[in-house]
């Protein structure tokens, strides 16, 4: 029955492209105090939406942090729950001067639209919110229970959405999670069976109690950036192996089953590079992909300290700072990598500095997706349908915490199915998306919702599925 | 005949004060336009007090960036030229969250003054005007003929003074310069008989177009911050000795005879680390002190890159940025030097890094002012006499580009005379000053400038003195 969907949707581009406009312009950045504004535009867009859509039970879920919108359509009584998630946050649009086009103005060049979250996820959640919208119009109800998620902390990591669940867990219960976020490899068909887990922390060095003139004090004395430069040179060898004990635990190592599956998307690695500019680097006894999504890394995401403005200022600073990322692989607990990435720091720090560690905005770990899960089943049906191909199942290097905290909190596995490609450039200056991403994924949704919804069909009703009492209305 | 004119300055500690309090409150950052305003009000106020002082001929001296003030008193027919020096440029005040006052309004807390520039230059420069002030007026002339010169580039390295002097060269022409800028190790008697040089460099590396997703890239390639950690790291060891190749040349390594000079000074290490809460670092073959003066330094004073926010974005940052200065010794060369740094960058620079070197603000080689020098002979009658000790002779880490330039473009030395401690934490927030070095100033200036009086009297008179054609009026 998706077909009358995908066709009513298919004239609709242009209007749907200037809702993403709309929803963009929303400067909803969760990290920075100062987008307060934005964000709360960006909740008030999406109620607004999901009632056209005719979702009801609309409601704002306060964990104490940014709060998650919440909206359900539970009128297929004895049938699973499918929850479909997604965040409406964005990255800071920094370094500003970097973007060609204002980073809140979507902003179409050629075949693609320019501007923060165009991506990640407004772009993929429009998507999301379309094929809803559109699948209740043509049909006039889903196969399913239904419920959505979306949430505003996920470029933080999500650190208010466990209390969330402990507040409305029963609100939430759901069977199914279907993610709007997380992105592809470019290639079909493929489809995300899990992604890496991520760990956050921040450096402060500190030297001195004060700057001290370069002059009258240069070569007596620590100099805190100098010890940082060789703190965090200490985190990897010259080819960027990880030399964090306790990182490549053999346990973790991608076995020789992970590595055919890897090698068997093809990645080609020069035209990997091509799009940034950039050259490999990392261990060599692996391959760029196989580094991507299943070995574990320690990133710089920023580094400050002394003088950054105009011209000179000749000091010897006396504090240095960075933030750092680790994503991790299967089997890796957030808690212990981010013990040995501090003892690691702790032991190579200078002596004469003084250092603090501290690990912030929630870790996650590792995500795989169960290969029986209805959701993975009835995406591979609709995709061999579409290319008469089996897809190949595929890693994300990313990270989707809610993964983590959907399986804890709802016993629910998630299939992530974001629209994505690497060309996006998602977390930098002129993010922009595909305008064909957005016709491929107005035509896979609705059809996963209708596979999904044959698929529950065939099987036995889920476990206390009384979604009216679940909705606690 | 001093006396008579220290008399006269020791009751107007007060009055003297308060004028330093209008100069410090003039904002005079050379190294950012923003303080265009600052630096115009700085000039403003020198003229004034040099029209009050008695001077003649007052005019700026445009080279082209900051101009520089210039005055004079030529009535000694006959008599060499006295050129005082002083700077009313500041450094940044930068990081402001550290000031326990506004940098820009000078407060007494106890014994000190606190505000940018109360130490460097405009607290000791004030010594100098007030004492060139209560000189005339006491004496009704000086005893040879005397020009001031204050720039307004000394902290970004005089740029433009060499300039100046291509401009004004008969103007500025003179025999000896004595400069208030410089400090002095906290003991008496000492004289200050050289400092070191200065080059600056800007490091860009770049690793990729644009930043990148640190979950959609991590592991595949470079970080411009790991980069950048890897080649700072290479400056030194990790005991602090600096790995350039070139820098530490046998032929500019400390002799005997200078470190046993150095070692008479008896600097209390643990003192000196105490002031600022810092501890040792450096070759220790050599005590802290002779690494603080023979011996050349590659210290960074400024790391930038990737997201310095609040909370996180987890990218791999495509660029990064630092700031480095390098102090070098006698018989370092400042563009071989800074050849030798860029070498040793390139090549250690990580292959897939693009680097970019650029030395900038002008480089300055090491001063040692001649044993002989009239200047030099003055002030050790003067603390003779004053302390009762014989001064030792101390060189200065710090680097006074002029006195080159002055050697350079006058054929005349100079002598620091300026009365800064290492406690006022110069270029570093909450500079201060001690109202004790204030009143030790205006004790010693205008002993010294009666003291040069009595040696050039002495003297055959200096060659070609003619002030009045000297100074084109």
């Amino acid at each position: 029955m998706s077909e009358r969907v995908v066709q009513h949707l298919e004239g609709m581009t242009d209007e749907i492209i200037e809702r993403l406009r709309a929803y963009v312009a929303c400067a909803s950045v969760s990290a920075d105090p100062a987008f307060a504004a934005g964000m709360a535009s960006a909740r008030e867009f999406l109620m607004n939406r999901f009632a056209k859509v005719g979702l009801e039970n609309l409601q704002l879920l306060d964990g104490g942090g940014h709060p998650a919108i919440y909206g359900d359509w539970l009128h297929a009584p004895g049938k699973p729950t499918l929850l479909v998630y997604g965040h409406y946050d964005v990255q800071p649009p920094d370094p500003l001067d970097q973007w060609q086009t204002p980073p809140f103005e979507l902003t179409r060049k050629g075949d693609r639209l320019y501007g923060r979250g165009a991506s990640d996820n407004k772009g993929s959640s429009t998507i999301a919110i379309e094929s809803l919208a559109a699948f209740l119009a043509v049909e006039g109800e889903f196969p399913l229970n239904l419920k959505v998620l979306f949430e505003g902390e996920e470029e933080i990591g999500a650190p208010s959405l466990p209390k969330i669940f402990d507040q409305s867990g029963d609100l939430l219960k759901a069977d199914l999670v279907l993610s709007a976020d997380g992105g592809r490899m470019g290639f079909w068909p493929a489809l995300n069976v899990g992604c890496r887990g991520i760990i956050k922390l921040e450096l402060t060095l500190e030297t001195s109690a004060r700057d001290l003139h370069s002059g009258r004090y240069g070569g007596t004395t620590h100099n805190a950036l100098q010890d940082m430069a060789r703190l965090l040179a200490s985190l990897h060898d010259n080819e960027g192996r990880i030399l964090v004990e306790g990182m490549l635990d053999p346990s973790i190592l991608p076995t020789s089953a992970q590595r055919a599956e890897v090698a068997e998307l093809g990645l080609d690695e020069d035209a990997f590079f091509a799009t940034f500019d950039g050259m490999a680097h990392g261990d060599p006894a692996y391959t760029a992909h196989e580094r991507l999504v299943l070995l574990p890394t320690v990133e710089i995401n920023g580094i400050w300290g002394g003088y950054t403005g105009p011209g000179s200022k000749t000091i010897i600073p006396s504090a240095a700072h960075a933030k750092i990322t680790a994503r991790l692989v299967s089997g890796q607990d957030p808690d212990a990598i981010a013990q040995a990435i501090k003892r690691h720091l702790e032991a190579a720090c200078p002596k004469g500095a003084r250092l603090v560690v501290k690990t912030y905005g929630g870790g996650a770990p590792a995500y795989t997706l169960p290969k029986d899960n209805p959701l993975l089943i009835a995406a591979d049906r609709i995709l061999r349908r579409e290319t008469g191909k089996a897809p190949v199942r595929v890693r994300h290097g990313g990270t989707l915490p809610v993964t983590s905290i959907f399986r804890e909190k709802l016993g629910a596995d998630t299939l992530m199915f974001g629209f994505g490609l690497p060309a996006d450039g998602v977390h930098a200056p002129n993010e922009s998306y595909a305008i064909e991403s957005i016709r491929e994924g107005l035509r896979c949704w609705p059809m996963l919702i209708s596979e999904i919804g044959a698929i529950v069909a065939e099987e036995k009703p889920a476990a206390g599925a009384s979604p009216r009492a679940a909705a606690g209305a």
